[in-house]
């Protein structure tokens, strides 16, 4: 069998798994769920130690260390994807429910129901963590999955399907509700995305370029999570205490991720005021800053930023800093520049306020708080697959109800169009 | 400027008028749709004038008359066209509309809004009603519009464009709110399914191999109204008297419509009693009947039905039929060679409707009614610019809701994350 067959394959069976995945209770798949947090305990030593193999291959061939972090799964990392099991179990399970409904003046009675997408295929790299966290996630929302995943985390993978697969089983659901697809190579990932018969939706998870590749090869529908180019404005009408604050929440709390501020705008009008202070408690915390001309005028010492500086995520300590001439010079800024993530403005005006908020073209828009904030269990909705940047379908955090979709189902009695 | 030039120019222009678009009053959209629908009126003889020209041109290359019967604008057309603004002007506005909210222990309150998507790109054939019902409703939902029809419509829709940016004008909106590309040929479709960083939507809407070069060359989400092979079900509890008044009424009531039902699954223990009459109905309508070999016992006159057959969208007066054992091998049946579109189940049995309606992986599942009901305007929706066969963001009518995104909107008073 050549690896297109074999690949061909293990995705017809899994479509299979999923008319039988979505029809499952809830009580069943969160049995699931509970069996595999066991079995990952069980097996923690074993998945340790093939861990181990793939990070010895990456370290021999000279990966990263910021690489060989993102591969590496200790107790630590077994203990977290344990917690993300649980908290999908306390989730609320979104198929079946009701949005909306009507009764037709023809007696027609129509309801609109959630119910699973069918069949998802996540791309990403060799972060085995994730195999777990956005399986759970698609299962509990009735959805099938088909895995490709980076190659340097091969045989981690394996023994996490393997254990998956164990714990499928004890729980009476079809095996195939999960398959990971190793063979093949690169030509995979471009033979995977024309399967649209079989996979109703892909979802890559990694850098740019495998985004990239995603896009331009797939037939199938793609929802990106994108890179994170998030702004904070300082209005002109800023409480400067409270500006100092956020602004310093939003790049240094956590600066890898994608809801960390990588530029900052500021009104020329408090520039001077705002920006010693600002640049003083960046320096506490070892930020790098690159400033637009205007602001070298007030912080001479600063990198001057250039026009790739506005495009780009750091996801580190680096910040990029304009001064702006006006509100609206800010939202242009941002609609150009942004990836449409997140972001805030610092004003205690309401007008200035509500025309940034209705303006900026951005997944989550903040009043007066860090951009930080930009995450499912932050916004109440649960875990989350990612950080959506695209508009279709799912925006911002996608959680459980947006790996579902709706039918709609109609109870008559015979009605005819006339 | 060449083609590909001129092409980006009018779509990065769309692009800037979809920012003004989006936050237009729904006064101000509305009294565009009056203005539009005064002008049309106004200039209806310009119109027709423009079309003839179209549809002499193409009776002289010898295109099918079903073809130019697509492609012609009469009075008839022209009224229908008015009809359509009017409808879309009396629909509520879904922008802004909030959709969920939440105050989180921290205090920030978040807000789920709706809003326009931005730019959608309309890739047609040569229908130049389309043109006109298209624009309106990604209009009035708040969007700007690239039009790429055919270009045998040519001088029609540049006339309809002239008029539509004339009421553009008028009351006082972007000019470039809409725009047409007709320059590039056949290469301009490819091209212009590229831009992803101005398109935010493709709605391919014309016959199976333009799905396909759109599927196959967009980095721009894509919702699909793929064809409809729908499918009525009867079940061997079925009230035979709704049964055969059912079955009729979706096969021949307009035979040319996507939810016109293609194939009838009769189960085994009724088609013996259910089928002469269901044929000589049939006959009555000029129906052709193709039948299964089972089916061929019980009306040895009819063609027999091929593979191809079961896979076939025919919007004519045809109708595959199939006579099954069991409801499950329906169920089967629909999922394999259906499109996901609308299916429907006549049975009295409750327990047999449910597993249907459950099982059955369609945009539209019916209970004993007529395929024929899916439609905007039957489900209470209003006017759709298709039915998505899709199931990512829209999955059956899609009207002015579907037309439209969410952002997060959040307010705080100056919370950062710990």
């Amino acid at each position: 069998m050549d690896w297109k067959e074999k690949i061909f394959k293990d995705v017809e069976k899994t479509k299979k798994a999923s008319f039988i995945i979505s029809k499952t209770s809830t009580e069943e798949k969160n049995l699931f769920l509970e069996k595999l947090s066991q079995k990952i305990l069980l097996y923690q030593d074993e998945i340790i130690e093939a861990n181990k193999k793939d990070v010895n291959s990456c370290i021999k061939k000279g990966y990263s260390s910021a690489f060989i972090d993102r591969l590496k799964i200790d107790k630590k990392r077994i203990d977290k994807m344990i917690k993300a099991i649980e908290d999908v179990i306390s989730l609320p399970d979104p198929v079946g429910k009701k949005i909306w409904e009507i009764v037709r003046p023809n007696g027609l009675k129509i309801e609109k129901i959630r119910v699973p997408i069918g069949v998802i295929g996540i791309i990403y790299e060799s972060r085995p963590d994730v195999t777990i966290e956005a399986s759970i996630l698609c299962i509990k929302s009735g959805n099938s999955v088909i895995l490709r995943g980076g190659k340097e985390a091969k045989r981690t993978n394996k023994k996490l399907i393997e254990i998956m697969k164990v714990a499928l089983g004890e729980s009476l659901l079809p095996e195939d509700t999960v398959n990971l697809i190793t063979s093949g190579g690169r030509a995979s990932v471009k033979y995977i995305l024309k399967l649209y018969q079989y996979i109703d939706l892909i979802i890559p998870r990694g850098g740019q370029s495998l985004i990239k590749t995603v896009v331009e090869n797939s037939y199938i529908p793609v929802i990106k999570h994108y890179a994170g180019v998030c702004h904070t404005y300082v209005d002109k009408d800023a409480d400067l205490d409270m500006a100092w604050k956020v602004v310093l929440n939003a790049k240094v709390q956590r600066p890898a991720t994608c809801n960390a501020t990588e530029t900052l705008l500021i009104h020329k009008d408090i520039a001077e005021k705002f920006l010693p202070k600002m640049a003083e408690l960046f320096r506490n915390y070892n930020v790098e800053m690159r400033g637009c001309s205007e602001t070298k005028k007030i912080l001479p010492d600063i990198k001057e930023a250039t026009e790739i500086d506005w495009y780009t995520e750091y996801l580190d300590l680096i910040i990029s800093i304009k001064i702006v001439n006006s509100l609206e010079e800010a939202i242009e800024h941002i609609n150009k520049y942004g990836t449409h993530h997140s972001d805030s403005i610092i004003t205690e005006n309401k007008k200035s306020a509500e025309k940034f908020l209705k303006e900026v073209d951005s997944a989550a828009v903040y009043h007066n708080a860090s951009t930080r904030f930009t995450d499912g269990g932050e916004f109440g909705l649960g875990a989350e697959i990612g950080i959506s940047t695209d508009k279709i379908h799912a925006r911002g955090p996608m959680g459980l109800e947006e790996l579902t979709t709706y039918k709609y189902v109609i109870y008559g009695n015979g009605q005819i169009r006339e």
